[in-house]
């Protein structure tokens, strides 16, 4: 019925169907047998969506309809991503589990049906699009109550390895363009479902924000004859003043221009364009520092707070020789009772204000005693 | 003391000096004399920010510290948009007033000292700069508990008036490269203050969302010679099932490519770069589309939507021949007890998920019974 995979670091994977034909991934930091059925009725999948150019800025928007009624914060007891345990029939059949990535029920972009491609960016004109791609949900472990947080050293070695694996597989698949593995945490940013878990976005065109920096590091190459990203984080290594954390492998920082009150990027001292080209002793040391920013992060106020950490990775096809892999990690919190909001001048104009200092956040993040 | 200026439609605006200097401008009906001195106690004011470059996507961030300690949603009777009566010396001297445009207490942006240079945008080598601009409080009403949607059709044309006359005035100085008049509404998107007011952003650079809109309109006009927005516009008119509301002037749509549950663009049907080209009929048309749009708007649910309402107007400088005003209103609000949340798709990616179909909240707004 199932594959196994071996990866690195002594990780297995093991695949198993669910009802609705969707695919489980346990991967585990050791072997376990991983044959609980889906025992649940099988549900009609949704449609695919469109993707429908907004002329005026030139980017695809998906358009998702199906998913207005998708689960809103269920109480604890009926988690989905919880394992399965005795009348509570959720999205992990096994009774208990490391990391799972599973299919996402309620994707906003779907695998398309033979031939795909994407139509050409004219104006008004534009043919319509169907919103190709995938979506994955990564839970992180099988604690309801816990945070990224409060995962082991090894756990984050495994979900690494996950990651590193999802993003290996997706790439193959050839209307993939760009991969973003992703955490959303806090009702604060509209969590819907507390239990610790990422997503996976495999997107079949480039996200307008990795083709602006696309653009922007390609534009740096010519001018220079530099790669963008490496001297940013040089520069954060001759000011000092904005680290946050760093290790042998990998370095944290507020970032010289940060857009919120909290933001780190963790990015590794030897680039690579993705998290493929991670070497051994780099996910080795990823662990400590990604637990360590994490913790720094929640003990400025004393409070969970809410963030979106995301990778950024080269796309798949375009700009591998100059965009580099990062982890960038952005909260809205700017005071105990108090968030950022995008209004009128971030939201319609894209123009972002500060009220923050960045080296006034590092320093705060810094002198928090673990 | 003060300047007097005739404007159209009767309007007539009287300027004075607030007791740190800052000028109040008042925009009346039929002609008042605005004489009250502001009695309150002087503050210094807050320094000059810094624009820094993000440089992975090349955009200026504002650095706003001093903004941290602003204002946070002060009780009624200590609103400081009401005007002044009794012991309550509030931003607004005089007892009444219709409409009033006063310089931000706590502006992002500042008027530079002496000469002034936006840097070249080199990557992490580019010059810090001084964060140019202006930052205005516009106050539609005396009215602490009304909305926009509230004003009579006389007090929008007034309204008018303000932005078309800052619109003007703003555009004279020599720094100033983009104005946005907007509206930010609603303690879901961080509104501070509720007494209905809009602010006017008048940047120093082009916002990054401007930018990307000019780039598009102009490589638009290359590949086709026509000119984006005007396109846009036809097609909505032949599609016809977006559209929200329309006069002999105006017209107002859902776009084709929405990204938020309830968004609204409103247009002259005679396209003009900015809010200075909108002929006296054009002008006199206006208050009773922006009327019945927030009415509409307000309608769907039965609840006070939160909303931004930005002017999009073409640059001061660059872009006239390409870019044409209309005014962009967007909610977050998709059912009566959810938002939308911009998380890691939309904020880190910058790639926007759907879950309404334009058609659907387009029919919804158009069955608002008035």
């Amino acid at each position: 019925m199932g594959q196994s995979k071996k990866l690195l670091a002594g990780v297995i994977r093991n695949d198993r169907q669910m009802a609705d034909a969707r695919t489980i991934r346990y991967y585990d930091s050791s072997p376990h047998e991983r044959a609980a059925q889906d025992q649940r009725p099988v549900e009609a999948q949704p449609p695919i969506g469109e993707l429908r150019l907004d002329p005026l800025v030139n980017e695809w928007v998906a358009m998702a309809a199906h998913r207005q009624s998708r689960i809103f914060l269920p109480p604890k007891e009926l988690c989905p991503l919880c394992p399965t345990t005795g009348d509570l029939l959720t999205e992990i059949p096994e009774s208990d589990y490391e990391v799972v990535v599973f299919d996402n029920r309620s994707p906003s972009l779907r695998a398309p049906i033979g031939d795909w491609a994407l139509p050409d960016q004219v104006g008004p004109d534009t043919d319509t699009g169907t919103a190709a791609g995938k979506c994955e949900v990564i839970c992180f472990t099988a604690e309801h109550g816990n945070s990224f947080k409060d995962l082991s050293e090894q756990r984050v070695r495994v979900l690494l390895e996950a990651w590193i694996d999802r993003t290996e597989e997706l790439s193959k698949e050839s209307y993939i363009q760009h991969i973003a593995p992703f955490e959303n945490r806090g009702e604060e940013i509209g969590v819907t479902i507390s239990h610790p878990h990422g997503q996976i976005y495999a997107y079949s065109y480039l996200p307008p924000r990795v083709e602006k920096m696309l653009a922007a590091a390609t534009t740096y190459k010519k001018q220079t004859n530099k790669i963008l990203f490496d001297e940013v984080v040089a520069r954060e290594i001759k000011d000092k003043v904005r680290i946050v954390a760093q290790n042998d492998r990998w370095i944290a920082f507020v970032p010289f221009a940060a857009r919120y009150p909290f933001e780190i990027h963790v990015a590794p001292r030897n680039p690579v364009a993705d998290l493929t080209g991670l070497t051994e002793q780099d996910r080795a040391a990823y662990a400590p520092i990604a637990l360590e920013v994490m913790k720094r992060l929640d003990g400025v106020f004393g409070v969970e707070m809410a963030y979106i950490a995301a990778w950024h990775q080269a796309p798949v096809r375009v700009g591998r020789d100059v965009l580099r892999l990062h982890w960038q990690i952005t909260s809205v919190r700017r005071a105990p009772g108090k968030l950022k909001y995008l209004a009128g001048s971030e939201s319609a104009m894209g123009a972002f204000i500060m009220d923050v200092q960045p080296e006034q956040s590092a320093a705060q993040l810094r002198e928090v005693i673990l």
